[in-house]
């Protein structure tokens, strides 16, 4: 059997190789990958994608445990991708961590993968997307990326998912956290976990986070449901996935969710090219050299930087055209 | 004399003529305008370059004029530049109003210059970028640049001058929609006009837009200050002078000052190669057929958006190279 039907007939194996695949830098490899992903491509787009962060300490992986087994009684199969730019560094901080969401990762309806342990966050981002789809065409129907609070990962994580949930502790000030960063606009709910610890700051920062939202221009047409969970004591999980689950009918119905999908489809596709003429702008023949010689011009105000990038610009199209 | 030479000399219509060259788009005026701008660079540099935003009806022509007025009383000359992405449908919505900043416009010390009429948001930036450098290099110690409340022009112009003022009208809820917009965050002084019609109105604002602006982590450093004035009665123009003299000292003997400048080149630099590549890979020969059917392949489900990209990269390069 070739590595697609197997990876359709539900073999974990045979998805774990394939996202290795599709994380290979060889030219081969990358041949590979986009002929398996685009083979696939039929398969795919069937699933619930949702995207989940929080801050270190917010209780994630208790969570998405709890949540993950409660998906898994429910007769779904459930896949958790990790975005983590800081992986790069640390060697993946958020799953290296092996003792993580032991149940979920231990049942074979689960497929549990760590980030991409190099790359910069769009080449990350870029990875997991195609990850997504392979676990899509895979059979699981819902795929979770999760992400820490690092750089614009957030951001990314939002512009591949369905439906964003934002975790958050019952700590006044944490929303504010989420509000500076901008996270709190990505947010399609906001759910305040360890709410069984304080119930009373519970309450106060579910009604904070609640008058936050409506102060959001992203959320003027609908503010976003702010609810209480303990993912320890599995409180409060059910209500959250109904919640969910209307969010996603509703937009559905009204047409919303498949635009989003479309959008963010295109959005890729952009956001792709930009960085592949990037690169091989930054790679062309005597590039590197005069680069910095057309930075330091322009830092020191010799050149207007407009002039610099026209010249630039003019001989990395002369060289490719030699 | 060259029209460098005219320019240096303060001649006007020089400068008119210059500005008229950066902003034209035939390839021998491009080569002219380089040139031109590159022999001018050394005379460039030494101005203030500031920026003034706020919504329509907040009275930016009034403390314009008001405030140009003062800084030629103080023996400075004035130019003042504006970004209006909307003129390129309306023809001109800032200046196109002839009896703005009457006196101002009069004065020989003084140098008005409406916004490019075309082009997108990028390239009227760029021409604006330029027409300050070839202000400065015409004896201009302060290019103002000033803009509407359209789109990302406010980030534009943050990211073009050294001081940013935001104006603001007493009203609650004005300072919101700043918050909502990011534009408080760019701004390192905040105005309040027309604040004589209800001084109690404007202690108010005063008081809210200092605690909104402690809550942005762009100002964690320090909180810019809120003046009241009233460009009318010509009220407070003086103190604020005073406090952008203040600030502008401070950041050049931290160093601040200089360091944005070189930031704002390199920025620059960057986002002129970035749109050059962008628009060299859109105009190369089959390009807009060949995108037209990835994108719809993309949008459609049927490739992965980064295939796709590759895809088309590799159709430009070779294309490039044939």
């Amino acid at each position: 059997m070739s590595l697609a039907e197997r990876l359709r007939s539900g073999e974990r194996r045979a998805l774990a190789k394939a996202i290795t695949l599709i994380e290979s830098t060889r030219a081969d490899h990358r041949e590979q990958a986009d002929a398996l992903l685009t083979a696939l491509m039929p398969a795919t787009g069937h699933a619930l994608r949702l995207g989940i962060s929080g801050v270190p300490g917010v209780g994630k992986s208790t969570f998405i445990e709890a949540f993950g087994l409660l998906l898994l009684s429910r007769g779904h199969r459930v896949a958790v991708l990790t975005i983590d730019p800081s992986s790069t560094l640390s060697g993946g901080a958020i799953l290296g961590d092996k003792t993580r969401m032991e149940k979920l990762s231990m049942d074979t309806r689960a497929f549990i993968r760590p980030s991409p342990s190099s790359g910069t966050l769009g080449g990350v981002a870029e990875k997991t997307r195609e990850a997504m789809l392979l676990c899509e065409a895979a059979g699981y129907d819902i795929v979770i990326v999760e992400t820490v609070g690092v750089g614009q990962s957030e951001t990314a994580v939002a512009g591949m998912t369905d439906l964003y949930l934002l975790l958050q502790l019952p700590n006044a000030g944490d929303d504010l956290q989420a509000i500076k960063k901008g996270v709190m606009e990505l947010a399609d709910l906001v759910v305040i976990n360890k709410a069984d610890l304080d119930p009373g700051a519970a309450m106060r920062a579910q009604a904070q986070i609640t008058s936050a939202l409506r102060l959001l221009p992203a959320h003027a047409a609908s503010v976003p449901r702010v609810l209480q969970v303990s993912a320890l004591r599995a409180d409060g999980i059910e209500a959250l996935w109904a919640a969910l689950g209307t969010l996603r009918s509703d937009r559905q119905a009204s047409g919303a969710w498949q635009h989003k999908r479309r959008e963010q489809s295109l959005a890729w596709l952009w956001e792709r090219i930009q960085a592949g003429l990037r690169q091989a702008f930054m790679g062309a023949p005597g590039m590197a050299q005069q680069l910095a010689a057309a930075t330091a011009e322009v830092r020191d105000g010799r050149t207007p930087a407009s002039t610099a990038a026209r010249q630039l610009l003019a001989a990395f199209q002369l060289r490719s055209n030699s």
